[in-house]
Formats: structure tokens, sequence, C-alpha cells
């Protein structure tokens, strides 16, 4: 028997809910009946496919309520929990729609005569996910979705901080019946998802470094490809001619939203020197209107901080920011309030770029601001960071932004907006430096990157292979068949 | 000072060529050149690129004559370096006109009103490559060629065993003054490689599976993206109504191609029962026809095996097929002929599924044929391996060639011919297993994976962002500006 593992409210602090995640050997056999069962998933075609994730779509309609309930509970904030189930069912849309037009194969003329090329697929039997607390709902299945419709069986471990949304969606899936032998949640920490990896055919994880690195070497161990996507550090930069209004607003939100619990959170702010003053006065005014949601979950832009260790990151780099000199405008602290851990919208000037605040992964709706005095100082102060997942620039003319956006090392930017590549998924994007590593998750690479491509030549005409070896003897053996 | 290599021609086991590999400073010291040179490279944009290229085409076909001797000299072999060199100009031509119908940054509308995506991609800055002595020239270039034309610079490190060959492919560069900056060769066994590893951005191997398994290991430990072409085993699937002529004639060509020196040799042969003997006295007819070219470079089908090592695994793999009781009907040892190792086309019967020769990569022109009862026992024989590069299928009839495919394990797979992969670079290709990791090396992905793709999504209005989300002390502040 597994130990079961107790799980934290992060609103009151209170363990009052329990995962027990499977002995290896069920997990074994769970994997092996789903890889049975994806011979029939491959075989009943993308309409048959499609026709299934749309009875999920219903059940996840169903049960919308007890989804974002346990969401809710998961995170401690409401209307993100919201929000990740109609991303969900928006995403089920979206690919059902995509696939169709992105999955063929196809036969062409190749350029030696009397040899046809078909290209087909095969997808990996078995996908593995393994899924953080950042976004429980739409991080899990971010990969399902497009591995489902490549043909796929998928086994996802979700986050053991925040695993209670499984059971209304596991629940969701009940009047899917050809889905559900392709596609099982399991519970588990890292030691399980140790052993998912072992078992399965290729791997998705989204989560931090640390963990993507040994997620990577036990992938190579196995010979299976790897998806990862990691930290994030976003730096947005404001240019002389920014429309001040508009950036502040938009860099709050990219900065705060889910309480800066996102991997693409602007956590860096660099302000043409002229305007900078005004900018930061700018965004701590509208920064202090911000409240916590601690007594109402309903009212108020800020909820808790979902786990401990991360409210002491937090706390560990506001700390060595203020001892080395850095002036905090509002927030600045971790909050313990009724066994929650609470953070406001804290604005950091004074900032030098070595401060932790400026290279490690905060994590947190922290926002430091420093100022640039040319372009060039610019890029270097964004591009000065291990991570590259995406980028926020605004100035006054588009052309202006592309241009200053070319030398930003980011596989996302957005511009006059922030972390736009949060709600759009279209297009792909391939995060820079430590952020990410193997295909794109959006776009048709999205797809794709669950197929093995497959060239199958067909010989036309019954002649061997006279036209690329001459040997003589070869060739005498050639003859005869040529006059067959 | 680095320790000079000494290395060891084919024909004659003389060690009659040195190299030497950079001392590490110095090896770090030029890729940080490349680097610098890569910006301008980009910059120069496609069309210098294809330009670029091109003239590099005119100093390979000045060099012919010299490139074509080197590799003689390299691999012992006349005819195979002939098409190695033509091979590569073939490549050249191939991918310069692929890349600008491939290659394109675009823009369009996102589901979201006021947001267009813009597309574009980035270079990585310095591709790495590793390449083996099987097909010196051919598998050393196969992944310069796309990635140059990316706007990459590359960094390649031949094989210790067969580096004759650079310098001719070297001097070639000399009026290609831009691709001259981007693009080096270094010499140096697998301690130079691995300090190669440490400074690109992307390495690309060919080669054994154990050293491919240490290079995926070496890329994860640098994060860094790799992509792995290593070993094969591939079968040769003849069922009842397949024409003998042909299939005999295209085996013994894909068994003894380059004296079965190829991972996309076939070096399974699973026959159906009832054709087995003709097919077997029809193939060892025709192996006994091809000569040994020991006295004449140009007067034979069979080169030298290239290093001793590889004889050593010939002999082992035959040794124990013997022992275990199998039937030799051609050729079946290793001759050393004034000081090179020889191996005449070998027809081998009476095999079990569990000897080495049925299992391990042999590299040789090695053919052990197995009868089968049934078309499910021809599957499971032709899948019972680690290996998944390709495979050949022979039928009278298309259909059931394409029906039989569906199930067989492989990136690419010929039908009625031979190992068509090795001269079609045509269509995307995974191959399975063992055999590979990372993106297919040929068709779009072949171009796409040295590139980091980029969603840019630029707000054309200038209001804030609202739609996706409702806290209310954010939307006042966003109500200020939807007024302005």
């Amino acid at each position: 028997m597994s130990k079961p593992i107790e799980v934290r409210n992060p609103r009151n602090g209170k363990y009052d809910y329990v995962i027990v995640p499977p002995p290896p050997k069920l997990l074994a056999q769970q994997c092996k009946r789903l890889r049975r069962a994806q011979k029939n998933w491959r075989e009943i075609g993308l309409e048959g496919r499609v026709k299934a994730l749309q009875e999920w779509r219903e059940g996840i309609l169903s049960e919308r309520d007890n989804l974002v309930n346990a969401l809710t509970n998961d995170t401690g904030r409401l209307r993100f929990s919201e929000i990740e189930v109609d991303s969900l069912l928006a995403s089920i849309d979206y690919w059902c729609g995509f696939a169709p037009r992105n999955l063929r194969e196809f036969r062409q003329e190749t350029s030696i005569r009397f040899i046809q090329l078909q290209q087909s697929s095969v997808p990996y039997e078995l996908v593995g996910v393994i899924s953080p607390w950042s976004f429980p709902l739409q991080l899990s299945t971010i990969d399902i979705i497009p591995a489902l419709l490549a043909g796929c069986a998928v086994v996802v471990k979700p986050s053991e901080i925040a695993p209670r949304f499984m059971i209304p969606l596991i629940k969701a899936l009940n009047n899917a019946e050809k889905l559900r032998d392709v596609l099982a949640f399991i519970e588990g920490d890292g030691v399980t998802g140790k052993i998912l990896i072992e078992q399965v055919d290729f791997i998705c994880f989204t989560g931090h470094v640390s963990t993507g690195i040994k997620v990577a070497e036990a992938a190579v161990k196995c010979f299976i490809p790897s998806c990862l996507e990691l930290g994030g550090k976003d730096p947005a930069i404001v240019l002389e001619s920014a429309n001040l209004e508009l950036a502040t607003s938009a860099i709050l939100w990219g900065s705060i939203l889910n309480t800066g619990q996102s991997c693409r959170a602007i956590e860096r702010i660099y302000v043409a020197k002229s305007i900078y003053e005004d900018f930061f006065h700018k965004l701590v005014t509208k920064a202090h209107q911000v409240q916590l949601n601690d007594s109402d979950i309903k009212n108020g832009g800020i909820g808790p901080i979902v786990t401990p260790t991360q409210a002491k990151i937090i706390e560990d780099h506001l700390q060595e920011a203020i001892e080395k000199g850095a002036t905090i405008h509002c927030g600045g602290k971790v909050e313990e309030i009724n066994g929650g851990y609470w953070c406001r919208p804290t604005v950091i000037t004074d900032i030098e770029r070595d401060m932790k605040i400026m290279k490690e992964e905060t994590f947190g709706p922290i926002m430091p601001v420093m100022p640039f005095s040319t372009l060039d100082e610019a890029v270097n102060l964004a591009n000065d960071c291990d991570y590259g997942m995406s980028a926020a620039i605004f100035a006054a003319d588009e052309e202006e932004a592309l241009l200053f956006a070319n030398d930003i090392e980011a596989g996302s930017i957005s511009i006059n907006d922030a972390a736009l590549n949060n709600i759009l998924h279209e297009g792909e994007t391939n995060p820079f430096k430590f952020s990410s590593m193997g295909s794109s998750r959006t776009g048709a690479s999205g797809l794709q990157r669950f197929l093995r491509q497959r060239s199958i030549f067909i010989k036309t005409k019954k002649v061997a292979n006279p036209w690329w070896f001459d040997e003589p003897e070869i060739e005498t053996l050639m003859n005869d068949e040529k006059s067959e």
C-alpha cells in the first residue's frame, strides 16, 4: 500500500484532503490497459476521437460547478477556477476544429521516377503528463487534448498540491465511453511521477526547472522524447513613447494575475528613464487599489499564495532586495492571515540586476522596476536572465515595438499588452533558454509532436535499382529483370 | 597541445594519416568566432545564404577529384565515395530550392479581436554536428545544409576514423567568403566531441546507440536540444506473392551496400514459408557472384570492413550463429587480406530469433534468412528488435504491402525495393525505438528543427484586457482607458 499524502488548503492552511498514490504494480497494470485500449482508439479514427472528446465536453459542462469548487479548494481562488474550466472547454473546441485540418496523410511523386512517397504517421501509444499546481486544470489538460486527438492514450499525474479537481474531471468522463479507456488520472507526488516516466512512450512536463531537468534525464534513460515547459521571469519593457495608462494597467495585470503564480507572469519591468518616475507613480497608485480577497473570495484581486514553500521564496527574494537597498512602495511582505499566506501587489525600485528578485523565479505579485537609458541597455537587461518564456513591449508605434522585439530572447512577445500568450494558444512558440525544451505545445507542432512521421516509398515499376548503383556484377542481375 | 590521433587505412591496415584535435581553449575561441559571425549570416537573409551555399557547391565541384580520393582513403571504397560527393551536390540543390518555399514569417488575425499574431522564428546561434565513419561526407553534411539555410553557424566534428575528406571540403569553401565564417570542421575523437557539446546550442549526432545516449545525456546537462540518428537492424519481409527475382536482387543490394556498413542496411530477412526455399537459393546464387574488390578497387562490389572493431563484431555474430546451429551458404567469415578486413556476402539459414545476428547491429554484408508461416508471425518477427530505422516489404500487390506496412515499427518503409530511404531524402521520418530521437532530418522538420518559433501578439487597439478578467477593481482602472 502506498503512503497517503495530505493536501493543504491554501486559504486556511488546514490539511483537509488526502490522496493515495497507486502502488507501482497497479500503475504498471493501468498503463498496460491504456496501451491495449489505444489500439481501438487509433482505429476509430479522428472523427471518432473528436466525437469522444465532445462527449467529455458535455460531461465537463455538467460538472462545471463541482470542478470550479474543487479547483477553488485546490488554489484558493475563484475567478481563475472559472476561467480554467472555460478555457478547457474552449481548448477542446479549438483542437477539435484544428486537428481535422492538420492531420492528414498524403501521397506524392518523388524526384525519382517510379517511386511514390506516402507520408503517414504513427501516434505514440502512451503519453504521460506531469502537471503543476499553478493552473491545475489548464496545465494538466493542455497536452492531453492534442495527444488524444493524435491517437495516443494518456496518463496524467497532476500536482499533489492541487489534486482535488481530478474527481469531478474523471466523473465528467462517465458518458465518454471510448475516451474513458484511454485517459487516466493518477494521484501522487514526484515518486509516482518518476515511476510514470518509466511506463510511457512520451512525457510532457510543466513545472520547475530543477524538476524539469530531472524529467529530461529520466526520459533519456528510458529513451523517450520529453516536452518541457518550465519557469519564467518575463520582462516588460516600456519604451519612451508608450501610453503609460495602458502600460501600467497591463503590467500590473500581467504581474499579479493568479497572485503572480504563473510562469508567464511579468517579474521584471524596465522603463525608459525619461518616463520612469511617471510610470512607477502610476503603477504604485493602481497597485495600491488591488485588494486581497482573504475575507471574501469574490471580493479582491489577490488570492492566497498556494504553498508555504512559495511563500518562503517570495519572502526571501523581498528580504534580500531590501537588505541590498531596494525601496518598497507598496506591499512588500508576506502576511499570514487565518492560516493562509498572502502578499499584496508590491512595487519595488532601487533594484540591482544581480538581486534574486531580478534573476530567479519569484512566482508572486512582485513588480521590480528599473530605468534604462538606451535601447541597447534595455535589450541587455531584458536578456540578462536564464529564462526566456515571454516578454511584453510597450511603445506608441507598433513598428518600433516589433523592431525592438527582434532582439528579445523569448518564445512569445506581447506588444502593448501583457501575457497575451496566457489566453491565446494560437501560433507556435518555443520559449528560450531554461524556459522550455522540446516541441511547441501550440500550433501544428502541438499536435504533430505526438506522431512519428513515416515515409513509405512505393516502387511502382518492376525494375531493380540500377540508377544509383552500377557495379558490373549487380547490373548484370538487373538486366535479367529489365527484360521481364 | 592535444595528442595527435593516427588514422588507419582500411585497405592495407597502415596508419598513414594523422589528425590533431584542437586544444579545448582554441575550440572555445573558434566557437565564439562562429557565434559572432552568425549575426551577419542571419542578417544577410535566406537569399544571401542560398548564394553562399551555391558558391560552396562550385568549390566542391572543383575539388571533386580530391574529395573522392580522400573519401576513398577514408573508407576503402571508390564508387560510394563518388556517390557521396554527388549526393552532397544534390542535397545543396534540394535544400536551396526547398528552404525558400518553407521558411516564411506571416501575420494573421487571432480568435480575439484587436490582436494579431505574427509568427517568426529565431535560428539557434551555433549548431554542433558529430558524424560517423560509415558515410563520412554524407552524414557530416546532412544536418549542415538545412542548419546553415536556417541561419545557424555550424561546427562539425567528423569521425576520427574517416577524417581525410575534411581538407578538400574546407578548401572548397575558399570562394564562399561568407560561409567560411560560419562553418567550421574540427578534428578529434569522442573527447573533442564531448567538449563540442558544451559549446553549442543544438547538437546533431549520427552514430552508435551507446554513444548516442551519452550525447543525449550531455545535451540535457547543457540543456540544449539533441537530434540523434542511431543504429538499425532493418528487416525485409517477403510475402508469398512477391516477385522473387526482384526481391532477391533488391535485398542482396540492400544488405551488401557499402559492405553492409549502413544503419539502413537490411540485416534480417523474413520469407513466407511457401517460397522460402526458392528465395534463398536464388539469393545464394546471386550473392555468390558478388566479388571482393581487394585487388582492384574498381572491380568487385564488396569493399573492406572499415574498422578492426567492426570486423570483430561481424566475426563474433557469425561465430555465435554457427555455434548455435546456423547454416552458412556463402561467405561466412572475416578474411584478412594484405592488412585489410573483408567479408563476402553471407547468406545464413537455420537462424534462431535470439541470436546476436538477429538482435544487434552487425554492420556487415550478412543476410540471415528465416521463414514465417502467417502474416501475424511476420509482423512479430519484424518488430522483435530494439531498432526501428526502416524496413522493406515485397508483395505482388502494392495494397497488400501497404496494409502490412501499417503494423511495422519503422520510420521509413520501402515497398518492392530495398533501402530507398538511402537515396530519397524527401518526406518526414522519425525512426522508431533506439534508432532515433528528436526531429525528422528531412522534410520541413529537417529545416524547422534549427529554428525556435516565436509568436508575437500585437494589440492593435488601445484598450486594456477586460475580456479575460473582470475583477471589479481592475475593471474600474480599465474603464478610464476605454473612454480615451
